[in-house]
């Protein structure tokens, strides 16, 4: 894996990250593949939609299908029927999220599968082995995450145990994938730069931020997002997880991130909810009930040059599988035709004009 | 509308229904569109498929979205975004399965809405009128279906308002859309009989077969099947509704039907059960967890040219919406792939053969 910052415009940037599996133009939006599928979407959607990256979530596809199937699949490209490039999330959160009781020990994470409660034990090695064999482009170390609020020193000793993981995930690579650190640290700034320059000592391919959007106040995030991006090396791409908003998004590309991904376009798309030029609408308003016009007519996706909002919330209302799909394929078509504008923004050394441009539109 | 015969193979026939809306090449078979969607798929993808026709439930489309709305679109075509031809049922059938207190009195059925509980009136008349506000292009008259078992004096009241009542909605009717009659009688070949002379007098634009499939033995549907067609005209299209597995439609073929509709395909895809050329698959089978082949191998459909048998049975086990929707177009193409087959049987002279050697692979 390369990457090379082709321009900038202030601190945003905009290159390419060059994989085996293809090019992924930066800054990027990846969609969420979970459970080794993007709800309700198929490959060839998201090659129409030139999604260039999806994520897949470790812990998920651990539990289910299992190491066996997809390594007799030679990997998961194969098993999912996806020719460019994937991340695979270490499922650390996941864990710390979903599963039933754990146990976090210097040498791992003892769990229990929220899908049967059977005991597995997931290490900073396991989970890079794991996630060789599932064949991903860009593997996440396990990381400790912590929740909000935390106390410095609990935030203090998770920062310095995603450390010792991280160190212990690169030893024990092989080298057949990208592998990304994560800086933890919570909203302590001091424990971010520690936990960045650790992670950079141990030199890694890219840099991802985690342990954000976990319960804090808006405030307190974007505060770590002021600064946090400069503590990380600018050579190597800046991955955001799991975030989150357009408004967000604009705001982390303005400091420097080059990755995100986030559930948000797709589950928003199973509630009813549409990304539109003019803000996020809700289609089940009443005012849509006879409403010939597009989810959004500035909007040039299959959704809305076919279907109207009347007939989207009729499907919404029914519960129809349809409507879901078509406003998920909207959602995404939003996120990476944002991304799309963006990178020309920065291409055009006009990035703060368009954000401006754009959040006057979309918060109106 | 008009319906011409082309050749025919035995009591076999495959002709068209041609439309304003375009032609149906018969046999053919409607995917079902219930609540005015095709369970999960798309218009573009039922194109793809070569659908020809789909069908609509006016009980359904008549309490949701209701008439207002349609009408504001012009019709059900532009509220859907579908340009072929389309057939709406009465929504007798569903009135007598789905509504709440229900009374038959001669003016029409006093019901209760299965969604809210509102309570409604629907006639004859105010059917016909409905779907001519759908501007479908087949419409059915409302009738009165028996269930199974039912004694001889209450099929033949039932038969005989059924005949009042097709009396009465095509007298109702402005003409602007075609009218098929529905022949009731259950089980009994002389009330049977009866129906069909009395909806000929009538004189409809094609005739249907209702109240089978109501819960009595296969070999008495299959009784009614051998004589039934022939009470009917051969000049106009005969409808078999509702009906059913591949067998029976080769069966119906056999004897003189021309048009099927079945949410079978549909159905079985979101349960996991996929129809191929060795029969029906139960994708959840253990034996599919690791394989790498397509459902049907033999089948040319985009989910049999893309994704493998582990993968869908995955996607069905966690419940994601891919699973169902891969396997939903995959049904739907086998059953319209399956009616181009027999049409081409009919078309050489070579239908009883043909099949025989269906039958032969999908039933050993």
């Amino acid at each position: 894996m390369t990457f090379k910052v082709i321009s900038s415009s202030d601190k945003a940037r905009m290159g390419e990250i060059n994989t085996e599996k293809g090019i992924i133009k930066t800054p990027a939006f990846s969609p969420v593949a979970t459970q080794a599928t993007v709800k309700g979407i198929s490959s060839d959607e998201l090659y129409n939609l030139s999604a260039e990256i999806i994520l897949v979530n470790a812990y998920h596809l651990y539990l289910k299908p299992g190491e066996k199937i997809i390594k007799e699949f030679g990997g998961i490209h194969r098993f999912i029927n996806w020719k460019k490039p994937i991340l695979s999330d270490s499922g650390g959160y996941q864990i710390f999220s979903l599963a039933g009781l754990r146990k976090v020990t210097e040498e791992g994470v003892r769990f229990q599968s929220h899908i049967d409660g059977s005991y597995h034990l997931i290490t900073p090695e396991s989970s890079i082995k794991f996630q060789e064999s599932l064949g991903t482009d860009i593997m996440m170390v396990l990381d400790e995450c912590t929740p909000y609020p935390c106390s410095k020193d609990q935030t203090r000793q998770a920062k310095e145990r995603t450390t010792r993981w991280a160190r212990r995930a690169k030893e024990a690579a092989s080298g057949l994938g990208s592998i990304f650190g994560i800086v933890q640290g919570g909203i302590d700034r001091d424990l971010r730069r520690e936990s960045a320059e650790e992670l950079v000592e141990i030199d890694f391919d890219g840099y991802a931020v985690g342990g954000l959007s976990v319960g804090e106040p808006k405030e307190l995030t974007y505060e770590v997002l002021s600064y946090i991006a400069d503590f990380l090396p600018e050579d190597k791409p800046r991955y955001l997880m799991g975030f989150g908003r357009p408004e967000d998004i604009l705001s982390a590309c303005e400091q420097g991130f080059d990755l995100f991904d986030c559930v948000m376009p797709t589950r928003h798309g199973r509630t009813g909810q549409a990304f539109t030029s003019n803000g996020l609408v809700n289609i089940r308003n009443a005012a849509y009930t006879s409403s010939k016009r597009a989810v959004d007519p500035k909007c040039s996706c299959s959704t809305c040059q076919e279907y109207s909002l009347s007939y989207i919330r009729h499907l919404i209302y029914r519960k129809e599988i349809l409507g879901l799909r078509l406003l998920t394929l909207h959602n995404l078509h939003f996120y990476l035709h944002l991304m799309k504008m963006i990178r020309e923004a920065i291409g055009g050394g006009r990035f703060l004009k368009f954000k401006k441009e754009f959040l006057t539109r979309y918060t109106q």
